[in-house]
């Protein structure tokens, strides 16, 4: 069967006008008024439905096909008219239609308008509504988008392992993955659970950064990045976290915090510009029925410098509107999602980028300042989500670095592999973490991380 | 610092002949006689290294950086100068040279040729050599043909979830995801582990195929693929099996058997077309130390259709050869890797597309083909790794989908959501799985998994 697809009529009618074609596709609306009937048929290679014309003496199974439910899969074999008086620009006049699959009455989606936290119950079925045609799609493009990216600059795609035996960021909140008895596993001599038996003849967890790794890939490669799911077992039941998420890493060689945040921009403008050209569509639907002000500001931020502030200032001007906060705000505390869209959204009103925070509240990689206080970590916070970036120079100084894990009671030989990128051809290197799933949430106005993606992993939930 | 990537250099070095230079890398080999020395530097931007020129009398530290150990990193200022006689077209004159991070003659990768098991236990620095820098750009090379692939063909790409309470292939050797106490797990009153405490209030695994998940979203999309981490708690200590791997898996609907063996031959083309184009120095090494009919083969199957055989077909053909193979063949029995690469190898000398596998060898989701006794299944195997590939068309009528699953005894309520692709507007629809190492392996003829995964998880080892 040789189909078409309907993005290829949107793309060029003309092509296709004495020719006879078939389309694929599932039912959206079905409506007919005595002898003729009109579909809005829908597969899912473009936004817009395609209209498809019945007539009840040119079709043998009129009668049967006005009467499909909505949902109903069609082979269509017709002609394309041009319609130049008419809302859509052509039609298809059936010259016969297949069932390929019906559909019922009890079809939950019927045509109507559906709430987020149904659709979420359906998570099987909701990529065929708008909304989640709309959000998938942008969801693609903007992967590819990283993709083109990273392969214009040269950067190697790195896949660095998902179990693993370390912890990144020296802190808690993993799933441990194994293959023990659940109900008997095996115990040392002195009575604690033996994973020398489990599968990797050791205890193992779902990995919550690719970082390290990727900085022995950027010791070789000078510039990396990681594009894949990150895990986190935090008991948070909020619409930004989820326990499964993507995200993206890249690392750079020679490189400072300054670089770093230039490259963040650019990815950030970069995505911003080739999902807004090749989902206009989409990006309309967002504007029209999520956020009136979304391609406008979309377009304000592809189009202006980010902000800059470090964190020590940030600071004083947060303690001036400190009474519009809950959490208390002091020079040392961790910024919380309020400061940081406080910050954002009411005094930069663009993305900014907040740097040299305490290390006392980052991780032990991070380059020590000359201050002692600080560390060259950054954060970028945007409006309407709060922080979407983390990064920082990476500390190269293997005495300073040694000096640091000793303050926090980290053991070298953990690290040792870690440890031997600063014995051997150490360089200035920095990197971040893009959370890919609020980078979605930015782009479509789309505010509950589940709606983001397609079967959302968090707290008591992994259902399909 | 404005650096320049030694690829640039290469590409085209008379834009850089008036100008001061700033390279940056690592230290490939260095050797100097009297006044003047002689790096080959490499930052990783290419294959290829860049001479520099060290000279006594206009190099202020010239003694101390022709003391340097293999492995340092270095910032070099220079000018190039064009060296139409000599081996590489070009050099650079070094001016000024700052030593970022030395080395030392402790630097486990010193001038001389070492063995795939050594630089395994090196994982961190093995990217450094030759045959991993080839292997790890062609691995991101080959990632990027794969989406550029789909998404020049519009194709949706989705990001199926990681963990799972479910079971597609419904069999064992998933690995468990939890938070539960490993030692004192919390129990039913029946004395069971109870579940319903852990993170998603279930049992739940690493999934072993994002396949189901995908055809909810071919059912809106008509074209998807995913492409991710996938996982095997199999204890199969082999060179072709690892624990955690990379999949790409379409699925297209409105689409059959033939369909999807054609989409599976284009995009093989495709991949191995882009990275001989993109990586022709990669290649040429594999070709000069790991395969010397590597190139000629991979063009040969550019250039060539596939070979096509039914299982009863390739049965047949194996019982001539009957004594060749130590696992017994007759029909019924499930191919192993030696029947696998006869038939690729010996008898097709190409690669081959297997079909209609027995029913109770493959899949319960695969469809039931008229003769009732196989299913629309393929797997396409190449030569030198046997299976590369292996899909079907999936069983989309209802009725035979729930016969085929009463047989085997899976219980409907398990995959209501699956069968609700059915109930409602389900098509016609087909796909396979690709593993992405297997792919790697073929493309650069390494031939151990192991050595194509930067950080391989394999029974018994989980470093890094």
């Amino acid at each position: 069967m040789k189909r078409t697809e309907i993005k290829k009529l949107f793309m060029s009618p003309e092509s296709y006008l004495d020719v006879s074609v078939t389309v694929c596709g599932w039912v959206k609306t079905i409506r007919d008024s005595k002898s003729i009937g009109f579909i809005e048929l829908n597969d899912g290679s473009s936004f817009a439905n395609l209209q498809i014309i019945l007539e009840q003496d040119k079709l043998e199974n009129f009668s049967q096909v006005v009467k499909l439910n909505v949902g109903s899969a069609l082979v269509v074999h017709g002609k394309l008219i041009m319609t130049p008086q008419a809302k859509q620009p052509f039609e298809i006049h059936a010259q016969s239609i297949e069932v390929e699959g019906a559909s019922t009455p009890e079809y939950p989606l019927q045509k109507k308008r559906h709430s987020l936290e149904f659709l979420r119950s359906i998570a099987h079925l909701r990529p065929r509504t708008n909304t989640f045609a709309a959000v998938f799609r942008v969801r693609s493009v903007a992967a590819y988008a990283i993709h083109k990216f990273f392969n214009e600059r040269g950067f190697v795609y790195v896949h660095t392992p998902l179990i693993t035996g370390s912890d990144c960021e020296g802190a808690g909140e993993m799933f441990r993955v194994t293959c023990l008895d659940a109900k008997n596993p095996p115990l040392t001599e002195t009575g604690e659970v033996d994973f020398s038996q489990d599968f990797f003849g050791k205890l193992t967890s779902l990995t919550v950064s690719g970082q390290l790794e990727a900085e022995c890939m950027a010791m070789a490669f000078s510039n990396v990045y990681t594009f894949g799911p990150t895990f986190r077992a935090e008991n948070s039941n909020t619409p930004r976290h989820a326990a499964e998420f993507w995200m993206i890493e890249p690392e750079i060689a020679f490189a400072e915090l300054s670089d770093d945040m230039e490259l963040a921009q650019d990815m950030i403008k970069f995505v911003l510009s080739y999902v807004m050209e090749q989902c206009p569509q989409e990006m309309e639907f967002f504007n029209n029925f999520y956020d009136k002000g979304l391609i406008q500001r979309l377009k304000g931020i592809i189009s202006s410098d980010f902000a800059h502030v470090t964190y020590t200032e940030a600071i004083e001007i947060l303690e001036k509107a400190k009474d519009k906060f809950e959490y208390p705000v002091y020079w040392g505390c961790d910024l919380q999602t309020e400061h940081e869209r406080y910050l954002t959204e009411q005094v930069m009103k663009k993305p900014v980028f907040v740097t040299d925070y305490p290390k006392e509240i980052k991780a032990f990689y991070m380059r020590m300042n000359d201050d002692n206080k600080t560390v060259a970590a950054v954060d970028l916070l945007v409006p309407g989500i709060g922080e979407i970036i983390g990064g920082s120079q990476r500390e190269e100084r293997l005495d300073v670095l040694l000096k640091r894990m000793e303050e926090l009671k980290l053991n070298p030989q953990d690290y040792s592999w870690y440890l031997d990128l600063r014995r051997w051809g150490g360089t200035k290197h920095a990197g971040f973490g893009l959370g890919f799933e609020r980078l979605i949430m930015y782009i479509t106005g789309v505010s509950n991380i589940r709606d983001v993606l397609p079967f959302p992993r968090t707290t008591g939930s992994a259902e399909y």
